[in-house]
């Protein structure tokens, strides 16, 4: 199998880059391993560590309706060229964690994805270069609240939720061009989304190159190639499951996140008055 | 004079938080100030060091159409609730640094607004507790690919090109409920953009209050408020200056991003091809 380097989090709060053995110790690494993290003498046991998501992003950089069938299902043609947006940081969820389903929400998808990680400053690249900037993959949840999205124009508020970004288990190297991306939802045998990520309109050195000539991608940020067709909604209760060949498994729970008081209403009339003018 | 907070870079590549003098002395903190950072001994002559943002925020959440004349100027009504967009930490560029044209744009534009800095984490908050979350203000200029705005849809390609968002000089604890923002271009005495801040069509602790129900804000994020009317048109050679009544003055100088090469083109044929299913 495939080396696994993890981020993880002990009992006493420490974080950690770690190597993921089979029998789930882990070997603590120094610093990331995109930044030349080495092995030390330290080693976790299972009970001695839970996993976070396997990077810390300065920024996720996101692929809207990257495969062909996908963007159909949305209604929508294929876009000339990458369409972008972005997820804060704030938004990432660990393996296993709870994505919290807002209020202000009535329909939340998921959205599986190839996350690509970035292991190298990364300015102005060839898709030659930005092949040998990408330093590995995990499997990523890009969850979205529908209505929201159709609603705002901007997808900003849909995707930037916190616990929107579920990531990881865990990054590995490489992937097969021909894998296979697969989501599941509760105890279905039959996946909801399954495409191969050959089906990727943009490949990824193509999408880091692109996201190059606009913005920096600095090392440890993290690209979501976008979804397949077969998206769908989520309920509170569910259990949702992105596979990936070669890679893993990244699971999730469904919990309400807790109604607070919402901020004040627009100021409607106000508005009105003044675009009038 | 109001204390003014600077971050700063030493000849020697050191970076600092400091406090200001008025003869332009810099005496360094040991943390930034949102994080109780305290003096130290330390203190730095105007030609030891350069200003640089006067923050690293882990996000830049912006807001769209937040004045009305400007909504209108667009052609677009205000929004019914604060229209969000994010910028990456990758697009901030220091007080009197380069704006960088890219060579896939043909229309640039300034937008001059009111930047907010958190100081503390902001989740789920009402418009009272968002007050008390603000630590300070400063100036930003949310530079704009206006034609590849319009082309994409999703703004984020537009705003997120590295030096979009000019930040600084420095923050000040407190702003004046009508502090006029202006924007003067080259020598121009007439200012291109003048509005009071009061114009703003959701406040700033509404806005703070708005973004935390979605997405968690961390101490040293910022916010930017929206730009007035009067949006138009930088040129390779121009410089621009955003200026905030008590505040102070952000000015930059727009040159050419060195055109290199750009990804492959798009798969048209294949896109024709698969949509077409």
């Amino acid at each position: 199998m495939a080396q696994r380097y993890v981020r993880i989090q002990t009992a006493t709060g420490q974080l950690y880059y770690g190597l993921l053995h089979l029998d789930r110790r882990v070997q603590v690494l120094d610093a990331p391993p995109w930044m030349k993290g080495q092995p030390t003498d330290e080693e976790l046991l299972p009970n001695d560590y839970h996993l976070l998501a396997p990077c810390a992003p300065s920024k996720i950089v996101a692929v809207g309706k990257n495969y062909a069938r996908h963007a159909s299902e949305m209604g929508g043609m294929v876009p000339e060229e990458p369409l972008l947006f972005i997820k804060p940081s704030t938004s990432i969820t660990a393996p296993d964690a709870t994505i919290l389903y807002p209020p202000q929400s009535k329909r939340v998808d998921y959205e599986g994805e190839l996350a690509l990680i970035i292991g190298d400053r990364c300015i102005d690249c060839t898709p030659e270069e930005a092949r040998s900037k990408i330093w590995g993959y995990t499997i990523a949840n890009d969850v979205t609240a529908r209505d929201l999205q159709r609603k705002d124009a901007q997808w900003t508020r849909a995707k930037s939720f916190d616990t929107f970004c579920p990531l990881g288990p865990w990054i590995v190297r490489e992937v097969s061009a021909g894998a296979r991306l697969q989501t599941f939802l509760n105890d279905e045998a039959v996946p909801v989304q399954s495409a191969s990520i050959e089906e990727m309109v943009f490949a990824p050195d193509v999408l880091v190159s692109y996201i190059s000539h606009i913005m920096t991608l600095l090392p440890g940020d993290v690209v979501l190639t976008g979804t397949p067709e077969g998206v769908g909604e989520l309920h509170v209760g569910d259990r949702v499951r992105v596979e990936i060949e070669g890679i893993g498994s990244l699971k999730n729970v469904v919990t309400l996140r807790k109604p607070t008081a919402l901020p004040d209403p627009p100021l409607e009339s106000e508005s009105a008055e003044e675009t009038s003018l």
